[in-house]
């Protein structure tokens, strides 16, 4: 630190493991927008992250704004939340998971966060102690491994296989694990590669775990939004093969991400999470964590309850169909290949055939000089761990939809080699 | 890890840094909650936390549930929020505090966080580096050491003087930094002793951090709840003496602290946060952190903007009343002394005289058995950094108050040592 007459001069470093963790998807898609071209006079299409807020289409069921109203004027939630969340909003998400399992839920299993980040900042920071290591799917999310970082949780990555549908490759969960592994996570539905785990899928995953005495995380925030032939099953049916850490949230299925209400459920009929000490030291930190706001809480347990059948089946019905002209219209742009037709989630990987383009180095180059030219947002498959591929999301209104990969389409024949 | 039929068993060691982080308020209340007689058919009266809403008499303004149903019934903010919090809540923020600032803060000095206690958990964190030390105040509020603990940033402890009505001891500060502290914290008006710093004793305490180089992070959770003889004055208006962070939230001026709405914002005209790459470092952390719910951003505009005055000076009324009625009842017990008149904040700091005491071994003891044989709630001091002292919450209803004071007056007379 310098000294000025006598002053010491404010300096500041940052802290390493901070500045380790700085690649996150919202931090480049800043650098995407800021990279626009200002006279472009055509709407930015938003294909880099998973927000159809914007989109009629899209738009959430007035249960969730009544929810919310009510909540709120009722006066009941301006308290401080028990730090594991109010029991009614625990118990309405019990009961809400609980359909889809072979045993019930307990209210107790559920601990409500500020969304699904908070709910990976919790589970990844209880997790973590000095050599420890976890494993992480590639291509994957990167907020796990931003996390992992600022807790000096040693990350390995096991990969997903494209020509199997994306499908978890256990051999080298096998051969990444050893005595100091706590734990693996999936994401399914998939984000980012748009596919839905098999039945039969998720409970190799669950013995191949149970073998090598690992928990398992399963990140289902687009849980339910499968429409292709897999149907979406959650981890936790598995939960007395191996004990799974759920991770949920309202943001997608009801379309309002930026409400942040999520959950950690632990789906672990043995009780292991208990007798091992795992729950009194993830309450331990919930005590040192915000909360979601009271009265979101209390909404949520109106959410669950009310939602109408026909607002997931439109959505869904939306998804699809956003999904199919993803599919047909990416295979009209020679450099690009969708290896697995999505099924399930808002996103899908795409591959980027370098080769038959003119200039363009690698995946970040395409998306930096698509937005600047095109006005069309997508992430660079680095993002997420698979370079010179892209991260899609084709939950945008379909026409902006179709503009969007036509405009990549010119964007393509522009660049392209000539032969 | 043991191996059972060549199977691991599920191991779980927890995080070392959050083990020695969980002296929390919160944890700490629940124990004493659950020390309670369930016998005892008289209501609990809760002196230990400041959170007042069950009391019909401290319930919120009108403005704000209203506030938050118009943003959520626009439909305009359910996507993702920018990291650093939406344009109009950061603008309606600098132009509630530059009401009391000589120069004007903007819109980009502000961050929204969710609540104060997120707030500490990004300064710390961001503040945070290998040898790296901070200093706190003795007597304070837990959550920074906690934070301190998981970031492994060395907590060293300035002493707030009782007889100079807790002021900061400037000279113990000056003896704990050296060229490896990164910043001094205060909480003013003061939790948990209740005590509101003149102009001038701020004016010191910014002209000594400047000589050290140390950032002043100003916890005013508390800001405008000031009802003694000296008014409220905001760190940030020494911005130019000292870069301040203020921390600042509408948690307990607005009686939502379930709300978790706050901010942090740069006070420093001279713009040294930016230039030293701190607010940069800021905003990458702040891209993998949670944020407050988009619709309660959006309500937060109308909030800061809509309340009327009747409705802060009718609170102010209530909060004066209350520590009258605290200051004067606790004369009546000789075991307690309060060495200064709470002015400000919805808390004290009371001594405890153990020698007057019979079996009553510590305040840790004396909170449980308080709450076991009269169900009152008061915090003991240790767990805010002073041994043998209380800390009280007086805004409750009066009569609660009233009630809870004549009850640990009734504790007093059964456990005073018999001459």
């Amino acid at each position: 630190m310098e000294v000025i007459n006598g002053h010491k001069k404010w300096g500041f470093q940052g802290n390493p493991e901070l500045n380790a963790s700085s690649i996150s998807v919202r931090g480049v898609l800043t650098k995407l927008m800021a990279n626009r071209n200002k006279d472009d006079k055509r709407p930015t299409i938003p294909l880099g992250r998973a927000d159809p807020t914007e989109f009629p289409s899209y738009r959430t069921t007035p249960v969730a704004p009544d929810a919310v109203a009510d909540a709120t004027y009722s006066y009941n939630f301006n308290c401080y939340p028990p730090t594991v969340g109010i029991a009614e909003a625990r118990r309405a998400v019990a009961e809400y998971l609980s359909k889809d399992f072979p045993y019930q839920l307990s209210p107790d299993d559920v601990y409500l966060t500020a969304g699904c980040t908070q709910a990976i900042e919790i589970v990844v920071s209880v997790l973590a102690r000095p050599n420890a290591n976890i494993l992480f799917p590639r291509p994957g999310y990167p907020q796990y491994e931003a996390r992992a970082s600022c807790s000096k949780l040693e990350a390995r990555h096991f990969d997903l296989i494209p020509e199997k549908g994306w499908e978890v490759d256990l051999d080298s969960v096998e051969a990444l694990a050893d005595e100091n592994t706590v734990a693996m996570v999936i994401i399914n539905p998939s984000n980012p590669c748009g596919n839905v785990f098999t039945y039969q899928h998720l409970k190799e995953i669950a013995e191949t775990a149970s073998r090598l005495g690992i928990f398992v995380i399963s990140d289902e925030v687009y849980g339910h939004l499968a429409f292709g032939s897999n149907p979406f099953v959650p981890m936790g049916v598995f939960g007395s093969t191996v004990p799974v850490l759920t991770l949920g949230s309202i943001a997608k299925r009801w379309i309002v991400p930026g409400w942040r209400l999520g959950w950690i459920v632990t789906s672990d009929p043995n009780g292991i999470f208990h007798q091992s000490g795992f729950v009194e030291c993830m309450k331990n930190f919930l005590d040192i964590t915000t909360d979601p706001p009271t009265n979101m809480q209390g909404a949520l347990t109106q959410i669950l309850k009310h939602t109408k059948e026909d607002f997931y089946s439109k959505i869904l019905t939306i998804i699809r169909e956003a999904a199919d002209i993803l599919y047909d219209r990416i295979q009209e742009i020679p450099c690009l290949t969708c290896p697995h037709k999505p099924e399930g989630s808002m996103v899908a990987m795409v591959k980027l055939n370098l080769p038959l383009l003119e200039g363009i180095i690698d995946d970040v180059d395409f998306c930096m000089k698509l937005a600047k030219e095109e006005s069309v947002i997508v992430l660079p498959g680095v993002t997420v761990g698979l370079k010179n591929c892209l991260r899609i999301t084709f939950a945008v209104e379909h026409s902006a939809l179709e503009d969007g990969l036509g405009r990549m389409k010119a964007f393509y024949h522009r660049h392209a080699k000539k032969k």
